[in-house]
C-alpha cells in the first residue's frame, strides 16, 4: 500500500474505532446508513461508488474523494472511465475543484501504479 | 409533457436561447463542454446522467436536478435505481437535501406517471 | 394557520407521504434519523431545535428554516433569542445569509403574530 | 423600472423595514458593514460591485445576484464586461451555477432594455 | 495544553495579531461582531457556542470546530451532549461531515482526556 | 520567492504536468478555458484576478486563494487594495472564512515582504 493511503487509512481506521467507541446509538446508525447505502441493490457497487466519488468531489471534501478512490480501485474502475468522472466534477463543481483534483489525480496514480 | 415539465423546459429553452445570442466565446465553449461532458465515452450516457443527478443534488440545484432526472428517464433509470441515488443524495449530502429530494420526488412521478 | 405556514407544512405533508409510500428501507431509515435526532436526550428539545435552524440557516435551505422556524416557536424560543440565533447565523454564514433572514422573519412574524 | 425589478425590490425594502424595526443591535452593525464595505476606498464603487456579483453567482444566491446586477448597472458596468464577470463565475462556480447565469441575463436584459 | 490545541492556538494567535495590525477599520468591526454576537444575551454562552459550533461543522471549517469545541468545553458541555451535536451535524451536514466529525472527535478527546 | 509560495508552486507544477500527461480532451479544454477567462478583455486581468480571489475567498478553497493572491501582487494590487477585497469576501462569506483570511494574510505578506 502506498503511502498516501497508508496515511489516509490508518487516521481513518483508529478514528472510526475511537467513533465506535463513544458515540451515541444514532451516530452508529448514522455510520451503518453510510455503509449499507452503497452495497450492492438496484444499482451495482461500481455505479455506486462513482455516486459518491463525483458526490464527494463536487463537495469538495479530500477524505471522503480518497475513500471513494480506493473503492473505485477495487471495483475495476478503469483510468479512462475516472478521467470522465473527474471531468463532470470539474465541470458541475467548476474550477474550485481543480485543486482537489490535483490531489485526486495523485492518489489515483497511487493506487493504479502498484499494479505495475 | 407534464406541467412541471414544462415549466421547466420552456424557460430554459427560452433563456439558453438568450444565451446563445448574447455570450462571448468562452461561455459558448463552456456550454459546449457541458453538452459532450455527458456524452457516450468508456461511460455510458446513463451512468454519467446519474452523475450529473446526484452531483445536482448535493449541491441543491432544483433546475439541474429536474434536467438531469428529465436526462435519466430518458436513458431507462427505473424507479428502484432512482431511489438508490435519492439515498447517496441525502445520505452524503445531510437532511439540507431532504426539500429537494421532495422536489425531485414529485417531478420523478410526473415523468413516470406519463407512461400509464 | 397563516398562509406562508400553511404553504409551506400541505406541500411538505403531501411529499413526505409520497416518500412514505415511495421510498427504499434505507431513506425510510434515514427520515426516521431526521426524527429522532431532535428528540430531548442529553440536550433538550429547544436547544436542538436551535441548532437545526442554525444549521439551516446558514446552509441556506428556505423550507428547512421555515420547518425548524416552527419547532423552535412551539419549544417557546421568544423574539429577542431568535433575534441572537438570526445574528449568529448572519456573521457565520454571512451576508449571503440575508435574503435567508428576510424570509425567515416574514415566517416568524406570521408564526408570533398569531398569538395576538 | 421592469416587473423583475420591481418585484425584488418591493419586497426587499418591506422586509429591510421589518429588519429595521425588530433586529438587535448587532444585526444592524453587520446591516451597517454590508453597506460601508461597498463604499468607495482603496477600489472603486465599480469594482466592489462586480466583485460583489461574482461572489453572489458563485455561492449561487438569486436574490443576491439581483441586487449587484443593478449596483453593477448603476456603476457603469457594460454587457461586454458582464459576460466576462458571467464566465467567471461559471467557471469558478461550475455548471452548477447556470440555471443562476440564465436568471441572472434575464435581470440584466430587463435593466439595459429600459434604456431603449 | 494537548499538541492539537497548542498548535491551533499558536497559529491562530500570531495570524490574528498580524490582522490587528494590518486590518482595515471594517475588518476589524467584523471581528468585534464575531466576539460580541457570543456574549451572553437571551441565550447563555453555552448555547450560543453550541450554535456556532453545528454551524462549523455543516460548514465544515475544521479551524472554526476547533475554536469552538474549546469553548464549548469550557462552557460544560458534556460528552453526551457533545454527541448530540456530532450527531445533528452529522445529519443535518450528511456524510461529507464525516472526516471534520473525526477530527473533532480527536480534539475533543484531547480536550477532556486533559481532566484526567 | 518565500517558503509558502515555494510549496504551493511545486507541487501544483508537478501535478499539473500529471494532468497535462493523463486527462482526455474535455478536461484539458476545461483548463485551458480556466486560463483564456481571466486573459484581458472587456475587463482587464487585475479587475478579473480581484474577481477570482474573492470567489476562492467565499467558496473558502485555500489553494486557489493562494494562486490568485499571487496573480493580483503580479497585477499590483496594493495591501488597500487587498484588504478591501479581504473585508468583501469576510462579509459575504461569513465568518467561516476568517481562518482562510488568516493562512491569505500570511501568504500575502509573504509576498509583500520579498519587496523589502
Amino acid at each position: 500500500m502506498g503511502k498516501l493511503q497508508d496515511d489516509f487509512n490508518s487516521y481513518r481506521s483508529r478514528m472510526n474505532e475511537r467513533v465506535m467507541e463513544t458515540a451515541n446509538t444514532n451516530i452508529k446508525r448514522f455510520f451503518a446508513l453510510d455503509t449499507t447505502s452503497y452495497a450492492a441493490g438496484a444499482l451495482d457497487v461500481k455505479t455506486k461508488e462513482m455516486l459518491g466519488l463525483v458526490a464527494s468531489m463536487v463537495l469538495r471534501c479530500d477524505d471522503c474523494i480518497k475513500y471513494h478512490l480506493q473503492k473505485c480501485y477495487e471495483e475495476g474502475v478503469n483510468t479512462d472511465e475516472m478521467n470522465e468522472i473527474f471531468m463532470i466534477a470539474n465541470l458541475v463543481g467548476g474550477s474550485i475543484v481543480i485543486p482537489h483534483y490535483r490531489r485526486a489525480l495523485e492518489f489515483w496514480e497511487e493506487l493504479t501504479e502498484q499494479e505495475a
